[in-house]
């Protein structure tokens, strides 16, 4: 390995660091009380050391975000090739979303609004979050498609689905008894079967 | 009416205008970022005038959480008084509790947490909302009694309800076609019926 390799290797490896240790205060604190020695704090680390990975607290806001949005497409590709058919689609990425989002970074992602970035980290941002939306009414129109999910409102299923979800990480604890993807498989459960009575 | 009527009756309403101000406030902008000198721009008053309704930036909050917390005991009431079983209560509830929530107070106890709060109204804050949880999981119980509802986790179901309903004004704008109940009404049904396809 060339010591330029090692050197970039440490960069890409002490970045993520920082960046962890930011998306854990501004989920915690909240975006706009959180500071930059806060992070510097946490880090033991200078403000000067922390420029030299990420820009501004805009900058690293996205960048977190955008280490979730990562997260999250690989748990839809492992959803398209695991699932055989919409329905099988839809719980192993909310059973994969929930561990995403109980996570630093997903966390950082659910606990914090495109709104609190600007500009162009804004639009990118409120853009994943998008396709992330429209990946999901996908995988339910597929269900109606091939019977496995019987002919509803995607829109409504999506929102309900995400919007149950995203409230998981503001009471899960890691010393609890349940993973974050036995809390969704028992949703998506209560979802799928309803709770009206079995006739 | 004795004047000293109408002077308390003016000091009610006016406190109540200065509450809304505030729950708008701390919806639209969080309750960290929004100052008290944001609130008397809003209603072209100042500081002096405001401490004369309000005590704190804490005490308003608190007062705001407790005005949506009795317009949703109300809600329980009515769910009580109105739906014939648990699940028609449930329904209900939710319905109401959609409206409310997607109403200045309602949004502002949604869009906050308890633990912006301190000392005291932290803890009847965070009792209220307690009360709020365990009144839904115990008309679960009843669905559950009565034979409305199917057996099934109630805790898992408060959550998946309250979960999917607080999601609602994060992005329910008056603009659109649906009212907040309507869209509860979706909820609740898709939840009821399920969505596997119909044997």
């Amino acid at each position: 390995m060339q010591t330029t390799d090692i050197k970039s290797l440490k960069f890409t490896r002490r970045r993520l660091e920082v960046l962890r240790a930011a998306a854990k205060l501004f989920s915690g604190l909240g975006f706009h009380r959180a500071s930059l020695s806060d992070l510097g704090e946490a880090l033991g680390m200078t403000p000067a050391a922390l420029y030299y990975y990420v820009h501004s607290k805009d900058d690293m806001l996205f960048q977190c975000g955008q280490v979730a949005l990562e997260q999250l497409k690989n748990a839809l590709d492992s959803a398209h090739s695991e699932g055989r058919c919409g329905l099988e689609k839809l719980e192993i990425f909310f059973a994969l979303y929930a561990e995403v989002i109980c996570d630093d970074f997903g966390r950082c992602l659910v606990l914090t609004n495109a709104s609190d970035l600007e500009g162009e980290s804004r639009e990118r941002n409120l853009a994943g979050r998008r396709d992330l939306d429209r990946a999901v009414r996908e995988i339910i129109g597929e269900g109606i498609a091939d019977g496995s999910i019987r002919k509803t409102d995607e829109r409504d299923l999506t929102t309900l689905l995400f919007g149950a979800l995203n409230s998981v990480p503001r009471w899960w604890s890691p010393n609890g008894k349940r993973s974050p993807s036995d809390i969704a498989r028992a949703y998506t459960d209560l979802v799928v079967r309803g709770v009206a009575p079995q006739k």
